[in-house]
């Protein structure tokens, strides 16, 4: 029997490619060399400059159909003299893969590809596994992991379930499994007065007494106590700008900006709705005019506790002893796209140096996440 | 009988001087040499390089002593290709002279030295007239008329009343004498919180939710319903501004300006203590740090309608045929340093143009104000 391929190195060689979004950086021609060797018939999908690898093994329109979905692009070094090591020299020492990726999330696409090339070789299943791995997951996505699944669409490549790699664990290895994620959305908010001089206010319009009422209720709103699976949403105002620097000077206008997130008791249509209402009843008690842009980044989805959560769940628990819980905190990600066409779940390991200086991540970890991915595989193939 | 002295060219001559704050520009020294050639001892009050005019016609200590206080220093001409003319050229065309300090206040400066000097030569009064006159009222302010008045009180020269030449009337000369002014006051907050993530504003202290409820609660006070002869205090917020351009981030601080016109219901520090208490109540309800610093240009303060406002108010009557009204609208000025010293009121030409770009005012209007500024002494002395 051949050697299996080794989750660790393949990891190092990732975190070698240079990837910062949007470049490619070799990141994807390494796992095209890789998956094709294993057997996978794989597919560059780039779209509008934008490097994405499509990759199947087995037939297509198979009936059971393994998708994993995650991305190869990282997000720039930050302060490269803070680092400790060469972020791209993918140096391991004491036990610890050091580099930018290491953690987001390079070491879960090469858990997953290693253990899928293992898996397919060594026990051949009855289906077929498909890898939709982008190369712009950090930066804005438009032509990312959409564009994989646009393309997957017009060419027949469904998947039956779909597994995302990204880090999922707050702090210990195996702990969370995430079934959903709230949604997500911006509102830009402009109010806008009559300049003047601040002697004379009854000849002005402040903008910003309504400001300070508008964001005074937004704040102060309950949106809700949470759903079964999600925690409350959440509102906070991120900032309220002027510019202004006279004393002697009423402004003509402000501005804010609002961030939501929200769990599935909202879309970004009620929200906006509501954020309109509030500011029409705010502007008209004030006299001022106040506009509201919206741009939602992602709508809440929840894919509910099932068999999908159990696998996982259940690979998750014979491999770490661990016990995940099933949630739907944090950020968005690619899943948000993938919810549209099948059911998705995300598992990964500890998300903790994830964008951070000195992004780091205990090899042994890395190994523990390719056997939870075998195992997810002979268990949905079994 | 001599000539008189031409208030117009007078005018003209100054504004021929480039006496941007806090520059001299030789406006001073031109005064100084009409003054002296009148009969009136000359001392230059310098302070830490701020150049000040004091000038006296008669006895030190005389039982009856007239104050004039005026500046000579300009704002920045601004806009420099948007004058039609130079704004230091003293252009005279059509009956108009063009011209920065035209308005504000060279003119309010020349009539009264005008109106001074033919004055004591024609009809010398058995008292003294005492000129302050500052080329620092634009600025800071700190060694302007404030060290006239210290030097005047140290060497023994006292005015009984005082007159501030500055433009008081809004639209028509004659219209309005100010025999006080609001009071005014900046308090600069900060409030402060902990950063963090939006996603997780439970981690997080948002100080802009506290900031919104502060600034509402500010802006919507009623400080007083005006006195007897003061309009209703106002209070503006006029800036608002945190600088968090990112949507995912809860930012540590906030800051505001609040700017205040206080009547004579209320002080410096009278007013300092609500704010200060109402910081406090709102850093309490919403656990975060909130400091205000309050700085006080002036506090508000009046003559009462009596003596010197008939004689003024008279002389204007008589001259112009307009009965001005006694008002205490409008900025500060140097009269707040006065009315420490003496009973001051304000009376001077039109100010619709001052700190503009084509800063203007008619010939005519100087002469009316020379010749009101005359009476004025006449009555006074008569
Ligand atoms: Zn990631
Ligand atoms: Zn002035």
């Amino acid at each position: 029997m051949p050697d299996p391929v080794d989750p660790v190195a393949l990891t190092a060689a990732l975190v070698r490619c240079p990837s910062v979004t949007p470049e490619e950086g070799g990141a994807l021609v390494l796992l095209e060399e890789l998956l094709s060797a294993a057997g996978f018939a794989c597919t560059r999908v780039d779209r509008n400059g934008t490097p994405n690898l499509f990759a199947r093994w087995g037939e297509k329109g198979a009936a059971k159909s393994f998708g994993f979905n995650g991305h190869t692009d990282v997000v720039p070094v930050g302060d490269h003299a803070a680092w400790r090591v060469d972020p791209f020299g993918g140096e391991i020492s004491d036990g610890i893969l050091w580099g930018r990726g290491a953690v987001d999330m390079k070491s879960g696409v090469a858990a997953f590809a290693a253990a899928a090339a293992d898996f397919v070789r060594d026990t051949p299943p009855d289906g077929a596994i498909l890898l939709a791995i982008t190369g712009d997951e950090e930066g804005g996505s438009a032509d990312g992991t959409v564009a994989l699944l646009d393309w997957m669409a017009r060419a027949g490549e469904a998947m039956s379930v779909c597994l995302v790699g990204e880090p999922t664990c707050p702090e210990t290895m195996g702990e969370m499994i995430k079934i959903g994620r709230r949604g997500s959305l911006s509102a830009f908010v402009t109010v806008t007065g009559v300049q003047g001089h601040s002697a004379y206010p009854h000849r002005a319009k402040n903008p910003l007494p309504a400001m300070a009422r508008l964001m005074d209720r937004l704040a102060s709103a309950a949106l809700d106590d949470g759903t079964a699976h999600f925690d409350p949403s959440t509102l906070a105002v991120v900032t309220i700008d002027t510019g202004n620097g006279a004393t002697n000077v009423i402004p003509a206008r402000s501005r804010a900006t609002v961030n939501i997130r929200f769990n599935d008791r909202h879309s970004g249509d009620s929200l906006t709705a509501w954020l309109e209402a509030e500011a029409a009843d705010v502007a008209e008690a004030f006299d001022v005019a106040i506009d509201v842009v919206v741009k939602v980044s992602g709508e809440a989805f929840l894919t509910p506790p099932g068999a999908l959560s159990d696998l996982v769940a259940g690979a998750v628990a014979a491999e770490t002893g661990v016990t995940p819980v099933l949630s739907t905190t944090g950020g968005t990600s690619d899943a948000r796209f993938v919810k549209d066409h099948c059911p998705v779940v995300e598992f990964g390991l500890v998300g903790q140096t994830m964008h951070e200086v000195d992004e780091r991540v205990p090899v042994a970890q890395i190994g523990q996440l390719k056997g939870i991915y075998r195992r997810i595989l002979a268990d949905y193939f079994g």
